[in-house]
This record gives structure tokens, C-alpha cells and sequence, in this order.
């Protein structure tokens, strides 16, 4: 299988981690409903490919996500090996509760970062949603968790105009307040380029968040997913989100394009010379067979090139 | 139609040029063959989505490329605005005495990075390629004209291994000895990453071939297009290569992607306020038009997003 050429360049980071999150924020967004021994193999084949970092599921409401009803089951089947870090997406207390009856030791939570998003997908305020979170977040911290806050529509949303990036600091920080270890920016429909991202990571720095709490989380709707990721590399971020195959799509655009693809990423970080511990191929091979499993083509450059 | 937020960034330039191969690469490398009417028009949109430098058509043998092989008519019907550079590819003297006879200014001509490429391409080696271009670009230039020389396969081909960086720049060089007054780059199959890009860059000015004189040409088989690109502008290269709507796809891969779509680069740069004087909403409807015109949707993830 063709690899990319390996030339080093200067002012990025050694090593970057992948937080893998195919299984959780893809197949939440696809619209087949996946059988929960085919999830279990997924997660076992992406660890297998040297994932550690890899978002299983979500305890949501299966009235609302019922793509992932399957929760609790797909955590028993789960045996992964010492090491692996399987944080899993909780909405509120009842999610978390059963997080913790299910042993989970990582969550996250999912914040907005406009007002249309949080009305429309929290049925709440920008400052409202705060107390959905704040008490989850104590409690898992106080059982010992850590937490994760997704802060989503960083970049623009469907709805409004340009999204003040100190509005989105200022979600960003106060989830830091109540004790969450990092923030993912979501860049949810897709829109963000690069100055814009080395903007939002320098206001969040002035407000006392370091490059070391943040990672970034961008969707290829209009294609711009490597580029802003390459950016914050520059900026020192060192975490990255990105989704095996590209799963997800979109569900804010017409497109059938969504999370950046693991693949795509990990082409150019392998050109790079930056270690992620992740075998390109093996990776490729499991999104190839996922794509069998969903009936459709992954929408990964990467996977559909070395899949001819 | 959205539009990204501009947020500038630091290390780029103000402006750059947009060096629209959609007309001769795109429509070459497709399988359906465009009524001449229809190209005239498309050439002509393009320009009055401002679009200042359209490679037209080239003047290569209806036998290897019946794609093109109304290049004369097409040339005929065009009447662009004063300012428009509109550069033909000519393959060698049969093809610049056919340019010359419509009244040509400017030409591109072809060449390889690989020995396996210049065989299988132009049935020559990468010394003997020279015999081709040679004689053709003096005549050109004893004619007035200018020539643009490409250089394909700087990143990889579909049959040799890595290629050597200075093998790319010995053949670059010869070209600019020639007397080229630009080389274009091409990452023919798409497989190229940042580190490569900026030795490749850095090698070409340690031989004498500073950026004013280069423009790159990425192909997004493999989605590293648009993060190389704007690697390149952080070199110090202002003008790139791009195909409106993607069209193109790749000749030597499984793969529906080829060219950059202008639309995504076009994102990016009027997101980074980096001026280029073209109009991305008259842009994506003309690849939204061109689209129908072919009968199959367009690659560009910014066209598909916006289309939507």
C-alpha cells in the first residue's frame, strides 16, 4: 500500500494524539443503525490499529440518538487492553449515571457556543446549558472522572452570522472553571480557515486556556479540515479529534462530508514524521470494511485512493 | 450564500494569483467531450467571475487527447477582456505552430520529474524530453511569446518510489535555463504533504529558482491539497494552480478527485482576507452550471456544501 513520502518540517510537534471519534460522533450521525457486535469489532479493530484515545458511545436518550441505544451493551462487550483511554459522550446526570454504572472512567460533555445552537439542540441559553452541565461535572469529578467539553459551532453555525470569538472563549473557560481537563473546538459545519483558528486558540490563551488543555475538531464540509488542522499543530495543539473513514457526514450541510477522516489526517502526519502509533494501513483496512457494513463508500480521500 | 468569517493571519501574502486550469487540465482529464460552444462559455464565465489567467486548451494531437481536439475553434470563438492572460498548453513544435497560428501569447509546456512518467508520458527519458522542449521553447520565445513550464510528478508517480528532491530541481532548473519564466509544480497523483512541499520549495531557491518564478499545482486525491497550498503561500509562492469545481479527476488513480477545486481554495483565501479579485458566488454557480453541462456533480466540497 503507497505511503506518503517522509519529509520532516519545523515549528510542529514530535508526537500529536489522535482522539478517535468514529464510533461515537460518526455512527451518531450515519443514518443506518449499526449492529452492536459490529460497533464492538470497530472499536476493537481501531484500537488494534494503534488508536488509544477512541470514544465509544454515548449515553444520550435513545429517543434522540437512537443510532447509539446500544450503550450500555457495547461497553460490556468491550475488553480493551491497559492503556486505552474509551471516554464516552454524557448529556446530563441520567446520562451519567448510567455511564457509571457501565464502569466509564473518562466522559465528555457537549456544549454550544452560539444561541441558535444551544436552542436548537439543548433547548436551552448559551448561559442556561451551564446548569445541565454543572452538576455533572462535579459529581463525575467527584467519582473521579475526568471530563471532556466539546465546545461545538466554534467557527459559525447554520443559523447566525459570524460567531464572536469571545463569546466562544468565554463557553470555553468557564467548562475549564468547573474542572474540565480539555476542550475540544468544534468547528461543526465545516466553515472555519486558518487564521480564524489561530485566532480562537490565542484568545483562549490570553483568557489563562493553554495550548496544552486544547484540541481541535474540524469538519471537511468545505474541505478546509486539513489545512485548520495543520494550523493548530503550528499553534501547538497537540490533540486532534478526527473520525475513521470520515463517518458522520454532515448533519447541518447538504454534504456527505463531516469529520475530518482519520485517514486523511494520518496521511499527512506520516509525511510528516509526527508519531500517532497508528498504522495507516490496518486503519484504512477497518474503514473499508466498515464502509461494507454501512452499505456506502467512505468519504475519506485517503481510504477511497488506496481503496482502488 | 455563506461565506467564510475573514480572520487574517500573519506570514502570507495580501494577494495571489489564481492560475485557473479547469478549461485544459479539467476538461482533458474527463471522460465526456464538451461541444466548443459550451467550453467558450464556461471560459467566459470564469473570466467574469474575475479570474484573470484561464489556461484555455492545449495544442496536443487529437489522437491522445480528442478532449481538446477543437482547440483551434475554441481559441476562434474566444474574445476575452484586455488583461486576460489565457496561456495554451503546446506539446512541442507541431503544437506551437498550431498555437501560433491562432494568435497565441502564451504557452505551457509539459514536463516530467520521473524517468517512468516521461516514458509512459511523452515516450522520452527525463534527459531526452529536453530534444521536445527545447527547439519549442525557443521558437516561442523568438516569437515573443511566454512559457510556462510544469513539471509533473514532483511528489511521486504512480509506478517509481520516492523521487529524489533533486532530481525535480534539476529538471526544474533546466526549464527556467531555457527560459520558462515559471514553473509550475505538480503533485500529479495527489500524494505530497507540508515537510515536502517546503524542501521542495527551499531546494529550488538554493538553485537559483526563487519563489517569484514558482506556482504550485496539488491534486486532493488524497485531501492534502489545500494544507499544501497554503504551506507554499507561507513559503513565499503567490500563484497556484486550481480547477473550477475540481474538474479533472485523477488519470492515475481510483479516485473521482484530481485538481484543487478553486471554490475550496477560494474559501480559504477569502476567509485569510488574501485578495485574488474572484467572485465565489459567480464561481460556484459557473461549476454548479458545468456540473449539469457534464452530468455529474461536481467534487468540490465547496460546491457541493453550497449547492445544497
Amino acid at each position: 500500500m503507497r505511503k506518503p513520502q517522509l519529509v520532516k518540517a519545523e515549528g510542529l510537534p514530535d508526537r500529536v494524539t489522535i482522539y478517535e471519534v468514529g464510533p461515537r460522533d460518526g455512527l451518531q450521525n450515519e443514518s443506518a443503525i449499526v449492529d452492536v457486535a459490529v460497533k464492538a469489532e470497530f472499536i476493537n479493530r481501531l484500537v488494534d490499529a494503534g488508536l488509544t484515545t477512541v470514544e465509544t458511545t454515548s449515553f444520550v436518550h435513545p429517543k434522540w440518538v437512537p443510532q447509539l441505544a446500544d450503550a450500555a451493551e457495547l461497553l460490556e462487550r468491550l475488553d480493551l487492553p491497559e492503556g486505552v483511554r474509551a471516554p464516552v459522550l454524557v448529556p446530563n446526570e441520567r446520562g451519567l449515571d448510567r455511564a457509571l454504572a457501565a464502569g466509564v472512567r473518562e466522559i465528555a460533555i457537549f456544549a454550544s457556543a452560539t444561541e441558535t445552537f444551544a436552542a436548537n439542540n439543548l433547548n436551552s441559553t448559551l448561559d442556561d446549558q451551564f446548569a445541565m452541565f454543572t452538576p455533572t461535572i462535579q459529581r463525575a469529578l467527584a467519582e473521579g472522572l475526568s471530563v471532556r467539553g466539546y465546545v461545538s459551532m466554534c467557527y459559525g453555525d447554520p443559523w447566525e452570522g459570524d460567531v464572536p470569538i469571545d463569546q466562544v472563549v468565554k463557553v470555553g473557560a468557564r467548562l475549564v472553571e468547573l474542572g474540565c481537563h480539555e476542550l475540544s473546538l468544534g468547528d461543526t459545519i465545516g466553515v472555519a480557515t486558518p487564521g480564524h483558528v489561530t485566532a480562537l486558540i490565542t484568545a483562549f490563551g490570553a483568557a489563562g486556556v493553554g495550548v496544552e488543555k486544547l484540541a481541535v475538531h474540524f469538519h471537511d464540509t468545505y474541505g478546509q479540515a486539513l489545512a485548520n488542522t495543520l494550523t493548530a499543530f503550528r499553534d501547538g495543539v497537540t490533540t486532534v479529534d478526527s473520525s475513521a473513514g470520515g463517518l458522520g457526514g454532515c448533519p447541518y450541510a447538504e454534504s456527505a462530508t463531516g469529520n475530518l477522516a482519520t485517514e486523511d489526517l494520518l496521511w499527512q502526519l506520516d509525511g510528516l514524521g509526527i508519531q500517532t502509533g497508528v498504522d495507516l494501513q490496518k486503519l484504512v483496512e477497518t474503514s473499508i470494511w466498515m464502509a461494507d457494513q454501512l452499505g456506502k463508500p467512505s468519504p475519506s480521500r485517503v481510504v477511497q485512493a488506496l481503496a482502488g
